[in-house]
């Protein structure tokens, strides 16, 4: 793994999951949690990890074409203007395209609303070998489906309990998961807003129903507390990503991933034919 | 777009194009048709087209977001170590996840063969918005499956006619199309087989078909030279890419996509709702 000095003084799986960091309405989105260096220091670590990840990620994917069955896969929760998007573009864009999925959730078409809520989620799981990366996920049905009371809450209260058995499942099928919730503060997401409005190449970034979910956030707050309480479990950690630095946040993602990556002990395939009697023939080609 | 003194002499655009190469069979998969500077400019160059392409396909990502129906196709065909998987990781690379997918297309599965062959193709197309990379397609059904006989000749030569036509219907739904066939020499072959099997860390990619493959090299070039004459198209063009650099393969393609990119010419999307009264709301939000 990389080789500058590491500025964690607590590994971010420690120091970002969910059940240590305590009550999400207390938690400062300009926190670092468990890291004590800079800026600077930040963007160096990044580039590292990214080599560590390309490598890691096609061991994944020689592993995934070789007859492994194993994938990861990393789910994205954020507010509005949180950097969901920043995340994918920075951190998924350090990885090579062909072993990657990136699928985003947004509100459900009529044909998804005909099915159970983890059946769109289904079909969209990365393939053995590869990283798949949700922009939203199956966490949106406790999210705004929720907040809004889009359903009746005898049944969103029963969604909890489903997420777990589906990522039990899931993990027990040789997906690993990681979930993070990146959360950025009130003022950082009016900052971000303005920004939008400012630059007529950001217009088709806003959305005037960002401001209307924003007078719910309470209420997202009290979501998120209780997928965190209920849906960090051993086997798919949920973490929490302090938002308000974009460097932070992908660096903290990054390693996060990298970590789970590396945690895979993953392997060269063997060769499945004798090397020797390859050279060989490779040998006595004509040109 | 970039600032490097251009060193292209002819574009390529016309000095790639299939049907300017001449004939397949002659064609030195080391020249640079219509490039004149050295492995340094290119790279530099590289960089710079990544720029460009980057930002144009925001653009597009933009407009789909925004109800736009445009979409562009990469096809890339060549033969086994041609370094296709190579462009996809380098080309592809320089581009955000979010607006790019990315499928290969091996053997058929039996779900596949059940179906006539453009059916997998039509599921796999990129949706309005995005860049779609096809490593192979549906000229694997003119090229493998010709070569060997897997049907008989009447059906193969039948489906020129239907690729051209499923490539126009494509084209008029939005779909900007560019076909590029990576060529590469026998010798260079011979040298990246032998190194794949130098490197334990690259067995997973060697196969021992690939020798048998290279048996047929006359028939395939023949495959490719009709392909080159019946679906080389006004609307869905044909590039022959020199392979035998890795770099200029990269280059190239990365030209050819910005510059289909930018004849396209993408504009932010207007704000579809009302600036001034945005600005206001925000500003007056409480932190």
């Amino acid at each position: 793994m990389g080789k500058t000095k590491d500025a964690w003084s607590i590994d971010p799986e420690k120091s970002l999951r969910a059940s240590t960091v305590g009550p999400i309405a207390d938690f400062d989105p300009a926190s670092k949690p468990g890291f004590d260096g800079d800026r600077k220091t930040g963007e160096k670590l990044l580039a590292e990890y990214g080599r560590d990840l390309s490598d890691l990620q096609e061991r994944l994917f020689a592993e995934g074409r070789s007859g492994g069955s194993r994938s990861v896969l990393l789910v994205l929760q954020g507010m509005d203007t949180a950097g969901k998007g920043g995340i994918v573009r920075h951190v998924g864009g350090m990885m090579d395209p062909q072993g990657l999925t990136v699928r985003g959730f947004g509100k459900p078409t009529r044909e998804e609303l005909a099915h159970d809520f983890l059946w769109r989620i289904r079909t969209a799981l990365p393939p053995a070998g590869k990283i798949g990366i949700f922009d939203r996920s199956h966490y949106e049905d406790v999210l705004p489906v929720r907040v809004h009371g889009l359903v009746p809450e005898a049944k969103w209260r029963g969604r909890y309990a489903l997420i777990n058995e589906f990522e039990r499942e899931l993990v027990a099928a040789g997906t690993t998961v990681i979930k993070c919730a990146l959360v950025v503060s009130k003022a950082e997401q009016t900052k971000r807003l303005t920004k939008r409005l400012d630059r007529p190449d950001k217009y088709w970034k806003y959305d005037p129903s960002d401001i209307e979910e924003r007078a719910h956030w309470d209420a997202y707050l009290a979501a998120y507390q209780d997928i965190f309480d209920l849906t960090d479990t051993a086997v798919a950690p949920w973490y929490v990503i302090p938002a308000d630095s974009k460097w932070f946040s992908r660096l903290a993602i990054a390693r996060l991933l990298r970590d789970t990556l590396d945690g895979l002990d993953l392997q060269w395939p063997p060769a499945d034919f004798n090397v020797a009697e390859q050279q060989r023939l490779v040998a006595a080609l004509e040109d």
